[in-house]
């Protein structure tokens, strides 16, 4: 049985970490949060270590083997997570945005060279069956396409004055939303050129809109948080590929993939991180 | 529709609030919380504030009116967080225990008559139909009992290292859980005599084992948060009295009652206040 | 002997309000840090009351007299601290700027009312005696200035990362060191126009220059934090007022006004207030 | 020139580091402090890094050589922090009590082999020319001493409140300050047997008193940290040796015996590590 240690273990997105590590049968043996609102552990684990502070959980992870090491903190720290983790002698699962800048890649992958580890991104969109098929349709054709992605996450007014809307921690909203949305662009129709041709049009906490030139499509986006009903949506010259449901269980999905040893990589992840790295530099 | 705002909107406990906050047709319109993790307001309320400093939150109340702040902060900080909403011109609701020790409750009582608002105190057990029932079979009559409480609540490693295992803050396992039960008897069965006559025979961080004599009642309790079964069973004189279930709704009960100005008070939750006040000071 | 508390004791400040506390002979009875550095309290009051958390030390207020409590705690937290204050019946000394927007300033008059307390506000500046000669000379004369300001007070690289490099928290270079600059030039020289007329020309976190209208000047300035000779001369028509030394001790003269109810008032904030917050809102 | 990073910028005793490392022509070029209250350091290094989590402190560490760490954080968490600074490279000057318990210290040394890095301890006592002194007198000698030792460190309220009084994050008063005369007892005097024979007759958080049978002396300890003045007297047989003055200038005899190699080990600490955890769990 797979041991698993989980960095964040307060936050929102962990308890979908902790019922995939269920679900493959994993066990959760410790978890580190400064916060200690942890009791959804309790649903999954009764046995499982508790860390407040990092340096201790650090050296625990120093004289104890887990597995794998979850990294759902804030995304300035996921670079510095990962490095622990690899260190300690454990794969990472490292949620999105692996890290906010290409140059934390090059670190991290100097780390897994290093360790013998790899760091396994959430890039759970590319698992849709929506993506999966639009990757097929798209991404091996000769063409050029014309894309409008209209996305919106509604997330309260909680969402600005938590690190999710601090730029230097989160990314900003098209680093932390919009990767979603950009991986799965640049996944399918290739990258953009050296230097990045786009435009955006506003700038927003809440709201971003411009274009951008990839390899083999020019994308249009409106991303949003409003409270306006959730989408995922991509028009794909006039067609509709729709993410908008089916995506709370790709947690699962990814971490099957991750344990039969087919999770995506840092270099997977690259093209969109330098991307969304671009496009927040206005 | 009465406006609610939340101190302690990233614990454990909150989201019970808010869905009974819901169910009574309220509006969340503010919280409070040092942690930033408070992603499930998004399923209540969507246009709710959220503050990070109690000094700014406190200051906001100062100057915008809600009927109700909710209190479900850690234990040892209900007593001010008490004080800052009625001074502010809002009536309370306080998870339990509502104060740690008795001189406490003089205190809010004061504040009470200053300000001409209510601390209603969450005591959901007394309205459970099992506890119902048997307040009517048991309190009325003129007779002595013989208790025994099986009060087992399964809490994983995590417990110890938050800040419920600080007795500090949450006053340990007598004061934090065992108000539940203790509530529940002194409620039937009358209070302790002026001087308490009880031993305490484990005190573990996760286990308390002991015996008080009250008024009408002998209570043996078996406190534990030990990876077992959940369970809280009341012997009495041989029949057994079961709350293990049907205790999560209980506060959309609580909700219900109060709003209907039917809450708890500050003088119904001093006995057993008093009660574990002197337990804990073993 | 007056009673004072000081909120925000761990501070890089704090120290020179005990100094000034105990040279005018008061006592120092209770403090507020979440930061529990606070040793330096033994060089001032061996039985002071330390409090972590805001709440209690609220609620400590409300139950006991202090004459003063002094604010030094960051900068956008200044507003809760002087109302908490006024609230239990204290007058204030607050360090500059006293609030970050205007608009803050007319809630804590409405404070200063409702609770017949003051607000005195820490504007050492204006005691420097070459700044009263300054004073003197211009103040009163129907002329117009030319006026090059040249200001640096150096800080190390923590100084970007700790709460007053951080815009939101400080307001800034402009609003958390040149407040004292721009406070003595409209002392001096009057507000600027209803619609303030400037140019920021350089704007980093480290270096801000450019120049502001003022009633009766044109004031240049060049302020910064470099690692570089501390300044602080302004070249007024050419001739240079220099406040560069003697400023560690203004707090206790600031002290000696405060207690003899000369303190700088908020309106006496206002005109400087004013400014900065328009410089920074480029 | 020898590069130093130090853990706990912020905290009391950190500017004695950082004026001795001053003194031996060091460098400090990155510090760690969750508070950021770190104004201090411009007055000993204006191009020092700050970092505020311990997750970035460490990436860095792991990126950029420095000599030494000096560890100056709670005593808790020094453990850890020693651990991080050996596998990063660097040697450790270690703030007493080195580790809360003897079992930490096997798990330093093994890295300390593993890395061919060393942990200096600060047992400044030791340098003070009384207790060398007394070292040359008793050391050597054949016989068995009666000692009294009358130590205080008068320190405010606010102790009893920060991590100081937290047993947890100290060990307490007998290990938080009492390490430093049991540590020179057993320093001249010897350790305690297999068995430690002792008598602890007070124990409060501002007081301890008790006996404790060394190798070659019977110790009577009376420590506190009252509001009275500071003494550190040892009566050996009658005569006293007085350590009161001349305390705070041993830092920087520390630390050139540390840049010349001569600094305590962890083996010179484990006598009195042992000590005060025997000590401490009554």
């Amino acid at each position: 049985m797979y041991k698993f240690a989980i960095i964040g273990a307060a936050g929102y997105v962990a308890p979908r970490h902790m019922q995939a590590i269920r679900d493959i049968g994993g066990d959760i043996v410790a978890v580190l949060d400064p916060c200690d609102s942890v009791g959804v552990l309790d649903k999954y684990s009764m046995d499982c270590l508790y860390f407040r502070e990092p340096e201790r959980f650090d050296r625990w992870l120093s004289k104890n083997h887990v597995d794998y090491v979850v990294v759902c903190s804030p995304n300035y720290l996921h670079d510095s997570h990962c490095l622990m983790a690899m260190r300690s002698g454990a794969d990472v699962i490292c949620e999105k945005p692996v890290v906010l800048n290409e140059r934390n890649l090059d670190n991290l992958l100097e780390w897994e060279l290093k360790t013998s580890k790899k760091v396994n991104v959430i890039l759970q969109c590319r698992l849709h069956h929506a993506a999966i098929d639009a990757k097929e349709k798209y991404g091996s054709r000769n063409g050029f396409s014309y894309i409008n992605v209209e996305y919106n996450t509604p997330r309260g007014l909680w969402y600005r004055y938590s690190w999710k809307g601090d730029i230097e921690k989160s990314g900003g909203l098209i680093t932390n939303i919009g990767i979603h949305l950009f991986d799965l662009c640049v996944w399918i129709f290739g990258a953009h050129k050296k230097e990045c041709k786009y435009k955006v049009e506003i700038s927003n906490h809440n709201q971003s809109v411009g274009h951008v030139h990839l390899e083999a499509a020019i994308v249009n986006w409106d991303l949003s948080t409003l409270n306006a009903p959730s989408k995922r949506i991509f028009f794909i010259d006039g067609f509709s590929v729709d993410l908008t449901s089916g995506f709370t269980e790709l947690h699962n999905e990814s971490y099957k993939k991750i344990i039969s040893g087919e999770g995506f990589s840092l270099e997977d992840a690259r093209p969109s991180i330098r991307l969304v790295e671009a496009l927040r530099n206005v």
